[in-house]
């Protein structure tokens, strides 16, 4: 290998684990994802791959490598507050923009809607897309909406170093069309960047399924299966025109290519039914693991050992410190707050065949709702809300939470069905433990409140 | 092909459609199935395969190509009944023995207990295994149990001719040693008609993962899983006994081999969870898909063109003319009676790209309860049961369970949780035109009711 490897992290929103072909879906859900299960074929597929339960939560995750609830991010806030990546947070572009990639993201990004906290204020070279979510392209149709209150979401594009600007409405018309936007920036970006002997890191994070469910013009109708299959359908051909665009470029052996659902489906009429779950219970905003538990593939041409199928327990906390290791710039991730990912480069190159991780933990806004360790899974359903709802640990939390936890094995119980509490409460040791050393380390580190604007110690 | 080929049908007790590796189980139910997964990747790997809502019904169909309601096969009947196969009936392993066939069955039958509706009372040339369900085991060591009473389940066998007789009683001690047994029957079996100009027809219908779950001793906490994964282990490791016999007699190219489950999984304490429907609702005794959806491998080295996935519509009363066709016996099939198995052997040989079936209909005991055409499931909640509970349809059947029916859409919709009724009303053109085809061909053709001889007309 002559120089660092480009990553390329493509993102889908929303998208269930039982939707792609290769993990069960496919034909069988109506809409064939060729390419997707081709590039499982070329790679690693992981079948107990953990992200959040919400859309910023898991993008934050995935940015930084912190749980969430640390950097204030760990829900989705409503429209009028000021959210996101705090300046304080080093994000995965910050990082690899200081080792000398250029960076890029094309598409949504959910991680603040102010100048400030936008990604060309975290590391990214550049952006185009929308601050936000897909749902805001109802605002401007909505019975009763008054852009006097609320503004009209906008498509918006920016360079690192001037303000990002808004560049037209994002609205119920363009909505089906901005996947093809972002792929063809990202297929342009791509080819751009050939020529370039610098590494490039390009978030391609996707539109589709989120609701509403509007393909593309070109994909209306294609599936005879409804919108959600028609989408399904655009989503593995914008996937295709990035791995094409990779390949024409010559690029195959030099990428790392990601990509994923950011968490699990979910029902909002008149889009249901929407995306599937597999064999899980629960999706978006629980963390049953519909939710948490979602398709990803990942693919290094020559590197990755192919067509692998791993049930290894792995985090989206832990691409931030795998990328910087596959960087070479390990060092660079910052020893001043806990990172709660944990490097997985030997694993993911089949150079260990365990992943490092054993346990995730599962954030709700402000409350520990889960721990997973090992096959085994305990919510504790009488979260305790925490005072003030700023973001704070309600320490010690898990003391709180305990008045009635439920466990299931997720290897013998998939749909989290069967509550196995009063014949295994030897568990609590280690579940207790891994509680404990969290609450610990926010101790120490005091949570970054939402909309905050760095360490509070 | 020189001479017609033998077919080894292989079908375990209960399995989950998401239990094996090749349909989303595997390593993630803590169980890897590799032989049952390399066998789907060398011929066509089913998710649309249909079956009955319980084992009776189900072998049932497999044998005769016609729904179980015209046989009074349609439901398990309790010890102490007369049931199973009429005499009248001209099973697969009659047709198959009058084409020259050498034809077996080793393993569980549960299509009649009592002599002349016994294996070899129904065209097989040999028997070995139990003539009801494992569940049986369980009698001898019950509390109360008294065998003055009832019978203490046994494992027999017999040769066509001569009585079957009972060799030993079937308990808890020997039940997880019978799929050994079986296994061993069949291999040395699949070496011995090897040395033969006959083709055979060999069915080797195990008992696991049915309850009780207690897998070999060889396999007890082989997966550290609990004993539903170490019974899956051990149901691959026998499919791949018969499959390496069938490979080291030098009878790959000659054999076509069918695995299947014979309906969906059950929830029996303390052996719960048990088995895992994937992306589907209900379990067995249901007509959701998670009971009469499940994993179905055909593989026929050197015809049935390899690593095909199908989410064609398929169903196990197939096989029955499918087989006969495959043995160049079509004419064989019987004229006089309706058989509802269509033939699939152009669709399985890769001739031709669409299944020849576009419906199913599913009852429980004498009702109708559901049916499904093309992506649509018509569920019939209010089921009517018929008088005097014979078998006998109480026409006109569809009427009467009209009241309250709700329709899924099952591509959009795998779990059947969103009615689509309201919308839809228009699909009870095609439906109602099933279920009358039905109701006419059950006026020409009344049912034989259960323990009945032959037919009524």
């Amino acid at each position: 290998m002559k120089k660092k490897p480009n990553f390329v992290l493509m993102l889908h929103d929303n998208i269930g684990y039982g939707d792609p072909g290769c993990y069960g879906g496919g034909l069988m859900r109506g809409a064939p994802t060729p390419r997707i299960d081709k590039m499982a074929s070329q790679g690693v597929r992981f079948t107990n791959f953990n992200v959040e339960a919400q859309c910023t939560p898991t993008r934050s995750a995935l940015l930084t490598g912190r749980l969430p609830i640390r950097s204030g991010t760990s829900f989705i806030t409503p429209p009028g507050h000021i959210y996101g990546l705090a300046p304080w947070e080093y994000s995965l572009a910050n990082l690899l923009s200081d080792t000398g990639y250029r960076t890029a993201l094309f598409g949504k990004w959910h991680l603040g809607h102010s100048e400030g906290r936008l990604p060309t204020n975290q590391g990214f070279d550049e952006w185009f897309g929308f601050p936000n979510s897909s749902d805001e392209t109802l605002y401007a149709s909505a019975v009763g909406f008054d852009p006097s209150y609320a503004r009209v979401p906008c498509l918006w594009e920016g360079k690192k170093g001037d303000p990002c600007r808004e560049m037209e409405p994002y609205t119920i018309e363009n909505r089906p069309l901005v996947d093809e936007m972002i792929a063809k920036r990202s297929v342009s970006y791509i080819h751009h960047q050939a020529e370039s002997d610098q590494p490039f890191f390009l978030c391609v994070w996707f539109s589709h399924p989120h609701h509403p469910v509007l393909p593309h013009p070109d994909f209306a109708d294609a599936s005879g299966n409804g919108a959600y299959a028609d989408c399904m359908m655009e989503i593995d051909h914008r996937v295709g025109q990035v791995l094409d665009a990779i390949h024409t470029a010559g690029l195959d052996e030099d990428t790392v290519v990601i990509w994923a659902s950011d968490n699990g489906p979910e029902s909002v009429p008149p889009w249901i039914p929407a995306g599937d779950t597999g064999p899980f219970r629960g999706e978006l905003g629980s963390v049953f693991e519909g939710a948490i538990r979602v398709p990803c593939v990942i693919r290094w041409t020559g590197q990755i050992p192919q067509g692998r199928v791993t049930n290894e327990m792995i985090s989206g906390l832990d691409i931030y410190p795998t990328l910087a290791t596959l960087a070479g710039a390990a060092e660079r991730v910052p020893a001043d707050r806990p990172i709660d990912g944990v490097d997985q480069s030997a694993f993911l190159l089949g150079k260990q065949e365990k992943s490092n991780r054993d346990h995730v933990l599962f954030f709700i806004q402000n409350d520990l709702y889960s721990i997973k360790w090992k096959q085994f899974k305990v919510h504790f359903k009488d979260v305790v809300q925490a005072p003030g709802a700023t973001g704070q640990l309600p320490y010690p939390a898990f003391v709180h939470e305990l008045s009635a936890p439920r466990i299931y094995n997720i290897v013998q119980d998939p749909k989290e069905l069967y509550d196995i509490l009063l014949t295994n409460l030897w568990l609590f040791e280690p579940i207790i433990k891994i509680a404990n050393e969290f609450s610990e380390s926010a101790v120490h580190h005091p949570h970054i409140p939402t909309g905050g604007d760095g360490p509070i110690a």
